[in-house]
């Protein structure tokens, strides 16, 4: 029935292609976008478009960033002692909207699952070790998802990056705050207590 | 954070205006597309601004097409005798994915809503009461939605038809395909029962 109105199904297909999007939802995506004002679709349209116009990594820390380096990178007044190894550029935001950490970042692009072919040649590792030879960094606080891959690729930095002298961190484990414990699942719990301080 | 990344944040802001899409899933969309070839996020781009720039609402039906009259209007093997008013597009998409009407179709866009402000001025019904004007059409099919302002639109219509000698019909209530008896709530099952048909 679509196939009448090209241009609205093939908005419809490109629109299904988003992660979570299904034909039903990018149907009625598709509607909303058409009920809008032009001017609004094109808003929609220029920021897809100057999204991958403008935007690169960036050549120190590879996070995401117009302008290189990065601010991040550039800043003055964060401290170069300090290293945060993150997955993605979306861990990082989230390390940066805690406002808990004023180091450096290094963002990998993945983490490692042989499952999935990624090996450490597919990540910003070599990259990473390169910057570690500055002699500048003097802790790495390995802040990899507590996922199976997470944790193995912040075991493989590790075991690659104390052979340089320098101090290895993880993110402590416990109880997410506003948790109830009842609900907190059995291995949190456990590497919780494991790591319970004197208060 | 992402203040500092202008053209990402701009695209986040424009997919959370699209309906059901918040503040994270916009974020999620923008990373994916980030992560995607520039083609495929410009083949995105291009069909946005297409459907815009192509799609207009056909001067017949009122239904979305790209030539005017749309293809169902101007299709000859379809019944000038029977026209099926729908409320949207969408709709009018869903019966002919049924395969079940060969008449003709009228857009309404909206069903009658005092306490939104949607009057008989707002929807395409002085144009539906045009089309009936030149005799050849001898059954109206109400397929508003089954919702408190889709019967009251129904009802409306109906009382505007029933005096020029057109007979007009509903869409059958009743029992979807498909459900347990047990789970259907009790208009729909006491509308059944009342539409009850023998065997």
């Amino acid at each position: 029935m679509l196939n009448s109105i090209p241009s609205f199904a093939r908005l419809v297909t490109e629109l299904g292609k988003l992660p979570g999007i299904g034909q039903k939802t990018a149907t009625r995506l598709a509607f909303f976008i058409l009920r809008q004002p032009a001017s609004e679709a094109e808003a929609l349209a220029e920021a897809i478009r100057g999204l991958k116009e403008k935007i690169r990594f960036c050549s120190r820390c590879f996070h995401i960033t117009e302008s290189d380096p990065c601010p991040l990178c550039s800043n003055p007044g964060r401290d170069d002692a300090l290293l945060c190894v993150v997955e993605e550029p979306q861990d990082l935001i989230a390390i940066e909207r805690s406002r808990s950490f004023r180091g450096r970042y290094h963002v990998l692009h993945g983490a490692l699952s042989p499952l999935d072919g990624v090996g450490p040649d597919d990540l910003k590792i070599r990259e990473l070790l390169l910057r570690l030879k500055d002699h500048q960094v003097t802790e790495v606080l390995l802040a990899t998802n507590f996922t199976v891959e997470g944790e193995a690729t912040a075991l493989y930095l590790a075991r690659l990056i104390h052979p340089l002298g320098i101090r290895v961190t993880r993110l402590a484990y416990g109880i997410p705050m506003g948790s109830d414990l009842e609900f907190v699942d059995e291995v949190t719990v456990n590497r919780a207590v494991e790591g319970r301080r004197d208060l």
